[in-house]
């Protein structure tokens, strides 16, 4: 019995002594995880670091405050309120730290008023009706105020003044009870919110800046070029799964796609962030954001029809090879061309210039749309069965639902295009044009590329366009 | 000339004279258009007006503070970062209040106390050492944090921790500088914060409170049922647009899926604020919200389809009536008892039931679909054009698409189910279910209803819901 329970003992202290000589190394694959995980999120977007940084410096800047005796002497205790809103106001995007500061600087000031005058009323009411009026006034702003800020018009731009609204409204009054020297308070107060916000605004703009808009444009130019890529890979993906049905879709372009389906938030704040931002670059002040928004709406509806083309990817049909021989050409043209017309049209639109090689391939798609239907009309499909047609007429179908889709985002970055003002480009394809009404499906140079010359090359690179922008800024 | 001047000042101030009594009337439409924007905001939600009112008490509250003396003598200025927490932190929902109170408490505690350490650390450097060391402090430890917020899954959870962190240690280790009372400042902010933040809570759990929680479940419940909506009425619909093309899709049934579109971000922040409530009638502590975003995932997903189905009622077919008349029935009926399982799947969910009859009406909807299938395989078609039947198989083929989606919503509601602890309702369709083999589309009483009688009724509505959550609170 005693052997076994030293056995035991032994046995424990062995296991804990394996676990403790473990731990070094589990910290370690934790450590190297993490910071695998830090790399790669820096990585991904080297303006993160940039952004921590700027902060840090922006933050220590202001701590100067406290450090020197002249600038102390000015402003006491209150250079607290510096600090505080460079932390709340300095975010990621120019448009977000320009949009707080604003509201921020706005609503103390009108906040700051009404509190003074509110504090005046009361003061008339006597020793004990003066808490109970300045009660009521506070009640009665943070109630309507927190009300306000549920109008969705409201929330989009105006949600952080109101909180500050509130948030001063309540200290200026409340304070003013205790404080007589309450319109000295209120300008240092204003005076150091003043000096945090602008510092966080010049160091945002001066310094590697985030522009929200760029980054809006960006985003929308790369959802339309996915759902290109995809349509260009989509046709040989589905007949190749259909012969071998080993091949799954993991590849990442037909997965891209997917990004375009739930960004409407993101594009949304985007949106309004880029609203508050000064002209810089190729963006000028009343850049039409609103536009944008719409040819986003209709890219994410593209992008539900290429969800649904997706599923037939992974469906397990079974069509009959003779069937696929006869539409596979013209579905992958479709296709082919569809996609070619978003990517040169999202390749266009990053550059904001207007090029008329998205219309020359949707032109050739909707000829390989005519040719499929007149295919669809054809006698050939007599003797098949309708279930095994089925799948790939689903295929086609939602094919030349996507085609109107994309004929409606081209239409809408077309109107963007006119009211922001894109260059035009000069291109080679007038010969060609003219020749499109002739095009069938058999013609003999299908992969014939549009040859493009950027009239004002220069002007439209983005390297170039940032250069403008902090010129314009350095002014 | 002299005549026609003076007619013109004449008609000049004649059409001022028009505008100015046209004034009146301008702004009375504007107030009236605001007052029912207004209504309706409070009339959509009428928590919205409990929670401003919420607000106000909260803050008149705290405000105490500064009206008595004892307290006064207490805290002194410090009381203002009472009145701050209740501002910052008092959010709509329990779980975000909760989330954002934690957040500032123990951030403020963790950053306090290393700021006291690097002032400490930094007086050790004499005179000229300190502001430098402190400075290098400050800088680190904002751009560090600033670069942590960046991690997603951090951002979810901890962003405002963060931020709080950024502020205390750097307000701390700078005035600090200066107040060597630094212990007993760190000390009445404290418990200010812990004063203002505990009045938020309270007041939020025990005055009509808003749970996170509650609202996800509702909400992934309502997406669900409008999805079934518009499955039920699709198939009527459908057939009707196609025979009479007068008749567009203006019902508030053909548009209401389209909620779940654009839910995800909603969803997910709502997730998040549930993860920090506690239990709460229905719902337990660890209630698993994780398992909820996997079903709004699915129900997304469908969505995605429905979308297809839709664009496919306003689409310009034309089928011939022949084609319509052999596939109407099955389809319809496949379409309506996928839109009765989700129905019905969404009705049981919201009660937190499990219930047998959605797997019923998914059995009925996967014997019309083997109809469609054997229809579809019959030689009826022969004499038609392919390009005339492809809209409707397009729409059958979706439509099977349809069902293998939701039979995955009612799979992992199911999960889900299992894992809360969702309460079974006995049902009196055992001997329906098994006659579910014989089922076929021409069965004698197509629209027989599920008897559904269930257990333990009263601990499943609502409402007793509700009284057990609160009663817990009070304890």
């Amino acid at each position: 019995m005693m052997e076994s329970a030293s056995h035991e003992k032994v046995g424990l202290l062995a296991s804990w002594w394996v676990r403790l000589t473990a731990m070094p190394n589990m910290i370690a694959c934790k450590v190297s995880e993490i910071a695998k995980n830090t790399k790669k999120l820096g990585q991904d977007d080297p303006r993160r670091v940039f952004h921590s940084l700027k902060v840090g410096f922006a933050l220590t800047l202001v701590s100067l405050f406290y450090y020197y005796q002249p600038l102390y002497d000015n402003f006491g205790v209150s250079a607290m309120w510096a600090v505080m809103t460079v932390v709340v106001v300095f975010e990621f995007s120019v448009g977000a730290t320009l949009g707080k500061g604003l509201n921020r600087a706005l609503a103390t000031l009108l906040a700051g008023a009404l509190g003074i005058g509110a504090h005046h009323l009361a003061s008339l009411s006597g020793q004990i009706g003066e808490p109970i009026v300045i009660g009521f006034f506070v009640f009665l702003q943070a109630a309507t105020s927190t009300f306000i800020r549920f109008f969705p018009q409201i929330k989009a731009r105006y949600d952080y003044g109101l909180l500050i609204f509130i948030l001063t409204f309540s200290l200026i009054s409340v304070s003013g009870f205790r404080d007589d020297e309450i319109l000295e308070l209120a300008h240092k107060r204003l005076a150091t919110i003043f000096i945090g916000g602008s510092a966080c605004v010049i160091i945002s703009i001066v310094v590697c800046p985030v522009w929200a808009g760029e980054d809006l444009h960006n985003l929308i130019a790369a959802n339309i070029e996915n759902l290109g890529s995809f349509l260009e890979g989509f046709g040989d993906e589905y007949f190749k799964t259909l012969e071998d049905a080993e091949s799954k879709d993991d590849k990442a372009f037909l997965q891209a796609y997917k990004s375009a389906l739930n960004s409407k938030s993101s594009e949304e704040s985007l949106a309004n962030f880029a609203r508050w931002e000064p002209g810089h670059g190729r963006f000028h002040f009343c850049h039409p954001w609103k536009q944008y928004l719409k040819v986003a709406t209709l890219t994410r509806q593209c992008a539900y029809r290429i969800e649904a083309l997706h599923s037939r990817l992974t469906a397990d049909n079974k069509v009959s090879p003779e069937i696929l021989n006869i539409i596979q050409e013209s579905c992958t043209k479709l296709s082919l061309e569809t996609g070619k017309a978003l990517k040169e049209l999202a390749a266009a639109f990053k550059e904001m210039t207007k090029s008329p090689s998205p219309e020359t391939h949707m032109a050739k798609a909707k000829a390989a749309a005519k040719s499929l239907r007149s295919l669809l009309k054809s006698g050939l499909w007599e003797d098949t069965e309708l279930l095994e047609v089925m799948p790939a007429a689903t295929v086609g179908s939602l094919l030349l639902d996507v085609v109107n889709c994309s004929e409606k985002i081209i239409e809408s970055v077309n109107e963007l295009a006119f009211l922001a003002n894109f260059k035009t480009v000069e291109a080679t394809v007038s010969q060609e044009k003219s020749q499109l009404g002739k095009l069938d499906t058999k013609e003999k140079n299908p992969n014939m590329d549009v040859v493009v010359t950027i009239a004002e090359a220069p002007s439209v690179l983005p390297e170039n366009g940032k250069k403008v922008g902090s010129q314009q800024m350095e002014v």
